[in-house]
């Protein structure tokens, strides 16, 4: 029953919406909601993404760059074969995050970043964009994979968000893997913390401004991500994080934020961003995105442009997003010098990318 | 019951259709944005919203509604007063949020409602519309006035959001008043938890269809909110909450969530939400108004209609929003039976509304 509500919500929302992204050139095109397939791109596409921010080849190795494209390729596989195979945007995007969250390399999961209490504290959300349901974890220390549990809270319960031990409690009645919060110990990780934390103490203690300190702003942000649209025209989009480095007061980034860090629509298409949390909070920047396409009828592409390069820095935030809409279009845009990121479209066909272009 | 709403939808959605046509002199009207003088109907306005809900005359004793009007009143001129004095939209916001606080009345500070631990966990934000600037607060037990503690965040630290003993040390920092729990205990806000586990244990613990219950949906809602337009074309949004009675995990509804519960932009309009949060996340219904008076160059009415009347309850959710655009129309809007309400113009001239009229 639920899929007929969600496919009734699929056919009159883009018969709906063809009038509102018609542009007149795409009269044929957009329009064309009995038939839809006219302006289809791509059958199916996946977009993921590890985070964005000063990421410069000369600070990179061969070796970990190396690293980095073979782990984006492995994780973005994995979605593709889910939706080759006629699976579900949902799996695609939930499989995709795990195997980025099972990896040291991103701030997510495994390799999520230290509080300045030195724990773990993860955040992700996800959204199908067939009905609009969402789950939202925040907080939690001891879930592996904090993607499955923003599936589990959108899929399982009432609610949208969680946090805290109220979704650790959660997380275990759902039967979730836990771990001791030494799985997430990387050393590296608390060696960022300890340079944060230096430099936080050389702003004599003056949270604002060592926060916005483009030297230690960057060793802050980062986290995964995964866009999806499957064959049977269904957008997901999922998120996953463990927030910034040094994080205090419970402090809740953009992952969580449902229009903010994460959105998904079948009426436009599903968003998944990095960066500066704050400001793409108070920018909506996930359902900015998709409210240009749906209200002016601009292309996925204006919209993350007017976004992500207009509005962001604008406020003086930085990052990124990654975006695939309900024709297939995929979009990589960041503002910053790079952002770990991959794309595949229905013939297959891989573009990886770390650096600008 | 999804029936319903799918029905419900596909008349939605078509009345919708023949709505989103603009008609050519709409467009002239709405989008003046370099000229709003043009338009400027209040110099500065005020609008709150005391919770909405099956609020029906048959059941609100004589005595009671005049209770909730001379509240309504008192605060709602306290905000005016700082408006007509030249004060700014955020002052005014935030003193007439401290009034509806501090009343048992509703479910915001001290009438906040009791979680499933017979806690009280109290959610808030506030947004400038000038800067896109805006604040947050998650499941706090001791801070006397979280709307006051969302400010602070929102000024004095780099962060948006924080949630839980983070933002209580936070508070402490700031030098908040923090009051002890049982400063929240409210004798019939505990009854109200105990019938609600009653009718919950009788829905042999299946929260979900027990959360979606009518019949006791409505006895688990409520929040305050508060919109201004300020004589400097400042506009603000603010809203605080108890939450929802008896909720679990670490539940984190719509009030903190900027874009959903909340959100001001002076571009467009400040909207403040009361309702089921879960629904108002999901259809980030504040943002959206905003969005289609930015991009469709509908006026606020429309807006809100579109998405009050018809995107939420199309997802089967309800409740309402109060909003003031920068051209200072007011707008009171709610799909449910009724709405704790009141707002002033420019001219002083006051309006007090509870029930549908």
């Amino acid at each position: 029953m639920k899929k007929t509500v969600s496919m009734l919500f699929v056919f009159f929302v883009l018969l709906n919406c063809g009038e509102l992204t018609r542009k007149p050139n795409e009269r044929s095109e957009n329009t064309s909601s009995e038939n839809p397939k006219e302006a289809q791109v791509n059958e199916f596409a996946i977009v993921i993404h590890g985070g964005a921010g000063t990421i410069l080849k000369e600070n990179l190795s061969d070796e970990k760059e190396a690293e980095y494209r073979a782990k984006l390729e492995e994780a973005i596989r994995v979605g593709y074969t889910i939706l080759e195979e006629g699976g579900t945007s949902l799996d695609a995007v939930e499989k995709t995050i795990n195997v980025l969250e099972d990896s040291p390399l991103f701030n997510a999961g495994k390799g999520a970043v230290f509080t300045n209490a030195e724990t773990n504290e993860l955040d992700a959300s996800i959204m199908d964009g067939s009905n609009l349901n969402a789950g939202a974890s925040a907080g939690t220390k001891t879930v592996k994979n904090p993607i499955n549990l923003a599936r589990k809270i959108m899929e399982n319960s009432p609610h949208v968000m969680m946090a805290g031990d109220g979704a650790e409690t959660y997380a275990k009645e759902q039967g979730l893997e836990l771990v001791s919060p030494e799985y997430f110990y990387v050393e590296n990780r608390m060696q960022s913390l300890k340079r944060v934390k230096e430099k936080d103490a050389q702003k004599e203690s003056d949270n604002a401004s060592a926060f916005y300190d483009a030297t230690i702003k960057d060793s802050k942000f980062g986290t995964v991500g995964c866009v999806a649209l499957d064959k049977n025209g269904n957008l997901a989009a999922g998120t996953s994080t463990g927030g910034m480095t040094n994080k205090r007061y419970g402090r809740i980034g953009d992952v969580p934020i449902i229009g903010a860090g994460n959105y998904a629509n079948n009426a436009t298409c599903a968003i998944s961003g990095t960066g500066w949390g704050e400001f793409f909070i108070r920018a909506t920047v996930a359902h900015d995105i998709s409210a240009l396409i749906e209200y002016k009828g601009v292309s996925l592409k204006e919209a993350a442009n007017e976004v992500i390069q207009k509005k962001v820095p604008a406020l003086g935030g930085d990052g990124g997003i990654i975006a695939v809409d309900k024709y297939g279009n995929m979009e990589m845009n960041f503002n910053t010098a790079g952002m770990y990121r991959a794309a595949m479209n229905d013939k297959g066909e891989l573009v990886i990318g770390i650096f600008k272009e």
